[in-house]
């Protein structure tokens, strides 16, 4: 690595539960690799004002900040932990909260986005223009934005909108699990275009991929290959497996909802455990069917079937994830999901039922309905028009495909 | 299909929980498909006298039925119910329990395989050379035998030794279920090698495959093809999807209890829903790994990642199995796997131990042990030589591998 003089600069869009949880992450990483990463991390944190609890652990010994509200970043800074998001959990000392966005981002080589995907256009609309030009994003958004005229990933989005490359990391992912260093898995989507040719030196005026108008990294970095995105995320306790499929990974975590409110149906009517594995089983396939049919050869069927992205995020999503649990209670009880959903998740919304009905209302416009019949039969009796019971005999169309 | 004039006979060989619930789905399709197939079903039954029982239903309204013991084979010829192994379940009439195991095979051309694997080589013995020569078997028996010689399919051993064509069918189908008509699916592996060409009339000296000396069915008969293994498995509660990977099929029911074990020791630890995908989808991958280290291009890696037999069958194991519950309780408890065993299983023995140390033994003697460290890992933790804690760490490897 001849040439190489600098250090990547990682910055953290994003510090909620999961983004926090990455965040720590990415610290732990950085201040392993002192060769490729600068050791300090920024993480932007949208400012409030947040009073100490009484069962805080640092109440008593910190009089002073227990006394009035703080500002969030301040109490982060103060006591490394994140008060208000991921309470009792303690952050490594180089993670910086900075209630900068602009600040946040500067000179950061490497963007790690981690927040709810309603704030991810005034996000990059802020910071249009004043990230780094060869910049590498990393979306840790779960799931895509589906509407009648295409399915558009997060990672595009911000990709585009910042003119730089953007892969995507999802898996099975409990945040409090991950944060609590408690096994898991996880799937990084990383495949910059090639780009032209660069030679250390020519960092003024970096070479870029003619097609995409993608910036090279100029040769005084590291390179950041699928090797560099391991040891940005990899931990004991956090396995990464890195693969080119954007797509797959992305799909993963949104059309896992579906299949989640399905498995609670039969759940919810007592069916028992062949019945409820039936169902996964036949969701793992639409989903690698809905990446084959809509994204090509791009997305790849092992992703779905054989990554932490897609058969392990689908195994817990239908083990005791919300959507699965609403589901569940919803036929158990013979009462309307939206009523469960009012019920039990204190004003929050499932994500599966708008997913069914934005991939129903997709699919329909794409004259591709019957080809996706238990995608289709939840979205119908999440709609009154078919019944959990009819399950077996609306699967039935696909079963009698393969022979 | 002229010149069928004959129809496929099928007899049943065990008639335990299992046995008697793949009696009553076949039973219920030959009455469908009369075109087909002959609608009576001979069923072995290992006779032996049953008092039933005052709980029965059936004790009221059948006095002389009830008032001394009575051979199993009588009961569930007069009560079309299996009172012993699947009380409870209503039986079609054209289903016939038969304690002669000769008379039962007796001109069968479709021989299905349901009993304990230990006692598959006497049952073969009995019946060697009393079969129909160009009969067709199907093993519903789970796993595999594995020595260190090598990895052996029961339906292999069953078909060698009848000189006879023998598939399988395996599931995540708890047979309970299954008897209640509960929603599953199932995966049959069926590929007779091609045979001569055969034309109607020269049953009287049936053509064969050359290589493997198999006798072809004689054109007076229904082909036998994966669509007649549909009419014959395939219900509206019981979804049936056929291949050709026989190995595979086979394989998946054997060591999905390895990783049922290792599901179970991190749930045991309390490590959430993460660490149990994970470990999933890592025992997936060394199903698919397996396959194709052991049996070539004749295991299919789709076999385990799309198929009821390994991706559904894994996750019900994972679920609720007793290879899951004992590991957990073990862990959970800090006491010792057998001692476990011996308190909940009533004398019964734990699959998952015992074919943690045979795939062990086998993968020691071809030097493999190394590339299978999930495998591995279970077989040292219950030998007390690694700790359940130690798998995150035994995994690196494996994670390692992608990129």
């Amino acid at each position: 690595m001849s040439g190489v003089t600098k250090k990547h600069r990682v910055a953290i869009v994003g510090s909620g539960n999961w983004g926090t949880t990455i965040a720590k992450v990415v610290a732990e990483n950085t201040r392993e690799h002192p060769d490729e990463f600068e050791e300090e991390v920024q993480m932007w944190v949208f400012e409030e004002d947040v009073q100490l609890s009484k069962d805080s652990k640092h109440y008593k010994a910190n009089s002073a900040l227990a006394s009035k509200p703080q500002k969030l970043t301040h109490l982060i800074n103060e006591l490394h932990e994140n008060v208000k998001y991921l309470a009792g959990i303690s952050l490594p000392t180089n993670l910086i909260a900075n209630a900068d966005l602009l600040d946040t981002v500067k000179g950061a080589t490497i963007l790690v986005f981690n927040l709810p995907h309603q704030f991810i256009g005034k996000t990059c609309d802020d910071i249009e223009g004043h990230v780094v030009p060869f910049a590498r994003g990393i979306s840790c958004i779960k799931g895509v934005e589906v509407t009648d005229d295409g399915c558009h990933l997060f990672s595009d989005r911000i990709g585009e909108k910042l003119g730089i490359y953007c892969g995507a990391l999802s898996g099975a992912n409990i945040a409090n699990e991950v944060a609590l260093e408690k096994f898991s898995e996880t799937t990084i989507a990383y495949a910059p275009p090639a780009m032209d040719h660069h030679e250390p030196g020519e960092s003024s005026a970096p070479s870029s991929n003619s097609k995409s108008g993608l910036k090279a990294i100029p040769a005084e970095y590291p390179e950041l290959c699928h090797a560099s995105m391991k040891k940005l995320f990899h931990r004991p306790y956090f396995h990464v497996r890195v693969t080119d499929d954007v797509a797959g990974v992305s799909l993963g975590g949104a059309l896992k909802n579906i299949v989640a409110l399905a498995a609670g149906f039969v759940d919810g009517l007592g069916w028992g455990d062949n019945a409820k594995a039936a169902i996964m089983r036949v969701g793992i396939m639409e989903e690698v069917k809905f990446g084959k049919m809509f994204f090509g050869s791009s997305s790849k069927p092992e992703t779905f079937t054989e990554e932490s992205c897609g058969v392990a995020d689908l195994i817990t999503s239908c083990s005791g994830g919300r959507n699965f649990r609403c589901a569940k209670m919803s036929v158990a009880e013979r009462v309307d999901i939206h009523e469960i959903e009012r019920r039990e998740l204190n004003g929050q919304k499932l994500q599966g039922t708008s997913t069914a009905a934005e991939v129903n209302s997709f699919l329909k416009a794409n004259g591709k309905e019957g080809e996706f019949p238990l995608f289709t039969a939840v979205h119908y009796i999440l709609e009154g028009k078919a019944r959990p019971e009819d399950l077996p005999e609306l699967l039935e169309p696909t079963v009698h495909e393969k022979s």
